[in-house]
């Protein structure tokens, strides 16, 4: 039996996996703007920034000056990407609640994405937790390719529990299953989500999906089924996946949050607000977002019969037979 | 507890709902070959045309043509659109399997689509019944708005349980509930369909799914939660929808069936050859399709380090930190 008026959480990406994917970059001022405006939708976190270096992202340079600007709102948590001591002492000196620590559970992807061996990642990551150590800035880990790698292919759940073993014995507050290129699919998420919460009851549990392949809202399903509440999503769909160019990205917050509400959940989002914010990406960024919801708009925002239609009826007998 | 080990019937329909929303007309020779790849597919019905008006949907005038043309696999049944006795005669010259009726269960949308009353579309498909008779020519009739109307809005399952049962009781072998617009969310498919079931078990039922907003295959899975066992679905993801330009149409034959096979369901259909033929789509038609599958390949289909991302570690001392 499914409990569809459940409390899910929802974890606003855009600023950060979105934008970081940009060629062009945002000013500062609209990048302060976007997250004030996503400060009034609900969100239960937003990743607003990296404190990565400059050179490696320069998109997000500006990290310091958006962490200033921004005015905070009390009911959200303002967490941030951290890669290691240099981005902690940066980011802690911004005030964050959280730090979001990053890497993959394969070899492949981390070396390629983060140019390091996993081994070395866990002991830089390490090295974060001593510096922020047990305080009121909370630590969460966010592991990519958990459901696949786009060079090594499966990925294991042992290898998986390992490395979420490793950071929940370091004090981690929560950690993050991500499905960095889109190949989660709905059985394996159910069945890594309901073995993770067995193992590691204590942990905040958050699924990240991508579109890649389409399967991101199943996959959500998938996972509210196997008690996950929390889940990281972006304005607009933004952010690609340099794997597969031309293809869907993170899962898009409005397409979820306006399924996850007519299924009854909670979410705490307000959609309109939401959708406005989403309207404004195409203009700060110079391109057109995969969310499907700009473009069809709600389930219930009606439409007159359209011109297409009305046209066609005046010229001939029959007419389009769209079933 | 679900089975995942199921037998799903897969129906492809681009060749008439897709292909009916182009504005170009497509070779008869073009749409025949498609149709023979379409046959070796594994698929358990192909919708191969329409027998409208050719003044009403010029581009598949060719209707007897393309009939004639193919080459038929004993495996699958060819069905195709009839709308009226004049094209049920005229299906019925061409030696189909199946013919397959429309209407909307919603008046508003009956009449733009149809132009008609809903009671003026039943009488008309009664004549059709009356026509191809019980022979050995089955009818299936295809519910469009089943899920909501974009003109009318919710629609009262009551209403669509009443439409299922006039047909039921004229002899349909089927019925096809159609979220024509992409309305559905899959808590309510999930009770519709169980509803139906429970009330017409004899009925071969078919769920048809459009992806205008980014809910198809989570729908899809709630419909076989409920039971269903068989879909409709687009090669390519073909089949625009008039409501809600730029959004996407019909579900995608391969991302769907990438996923129900990913999950352990068998589905007859070899994915290679899909593929193959759907990349095969924007050469005839003229442009890309919504396809997420024709983008990223493959769940396993594995990838080399991507050439930006071994520039970037050339250039950088860190790197791109997706997630």
């Amino acid at each position: 039996m499914k409990h569809y008026d459940k409390r899910l959480f929802i974890q606003e990406v855009a600023t950060r996996d979105g934008f970081q994917n940009e060629a062009q970059f945002i000013e500062t001022v609209d990048k302060i703007a976007m997250v004030n405006a996503l400060s009034q939708c609900g969100y239960a976190k937003i990743e607003v920034t990296s404190f990565t270096s400059p050179k490696a992202i320069p998109v997000l340079r500006d990290a310091e000056l958006v962490m200033q600007g921004i005015q905070r709102n009390p009911a959200v948590e303002y967490t941030v990407l951290v890669p290691n001591v240099r981005g902690a002492e940066r980011a802690l000196a911004c005030a964050i609640d959280e730090a979001n620590l990053v890497m993959s559970v394969s070899e492949s992807h981390n070396r390629s994405n983060l140019r390091m061996t996993r081994e070395q990642s866990f002991a830089q990551l390490e090295e974060v937790f001593g510096v922020i150590g047990r305080g009121p800035v909370a630590i969460n880990v966010s592991l990519s390719t958990v459901f696949g790698c786009p060079m090594e292919g499966d990925v294991s759940a042992d290898e998986v529990l390992g490395w979420v073993e490793r950071f929940a014995q370091l004090g981690a507050r929560g950690v993050t299953l991500c499905d960095t290129t889109g190949m989660a699919f709905p059985s394996q998420v159910e069945a890594l989500c309901a073995t993770v919460r067995e193992r590691f009851p204590e942990l905040q549990l958050t699924l990240h999906f991508h579109n890649t392949r389409g399967m991101a809202l199943a996959n959500a399903l998938a996972a509210i089924d196997a008690g996950v509440e929390r889940f990281d999503s972006s304005l607009g769909g933004l952010g690609g996946c340099p794997y597969a160019p031309g293809a869907s990205g993170n899962v898009c917050t409005e397409d979820l949050v306006h399924m996850l509400q007519l299924m009854g959940y909670t979410t705490g989002i307000d959609l309109d607000q939401v959708l406005a914010a989403s309207a404004r990406l195409p203009g700060l960024i110079g391109h057109e977002v995969p969310s499907q919801l700009l473009k069809a708009g709600r389930r219930l925002d009606l439409h007159p019969t359209p011109a297409r239609v009305t046209n066609m009826l005046q010229q001939v007998p029959s007419a389009l037979i769209n079933v």
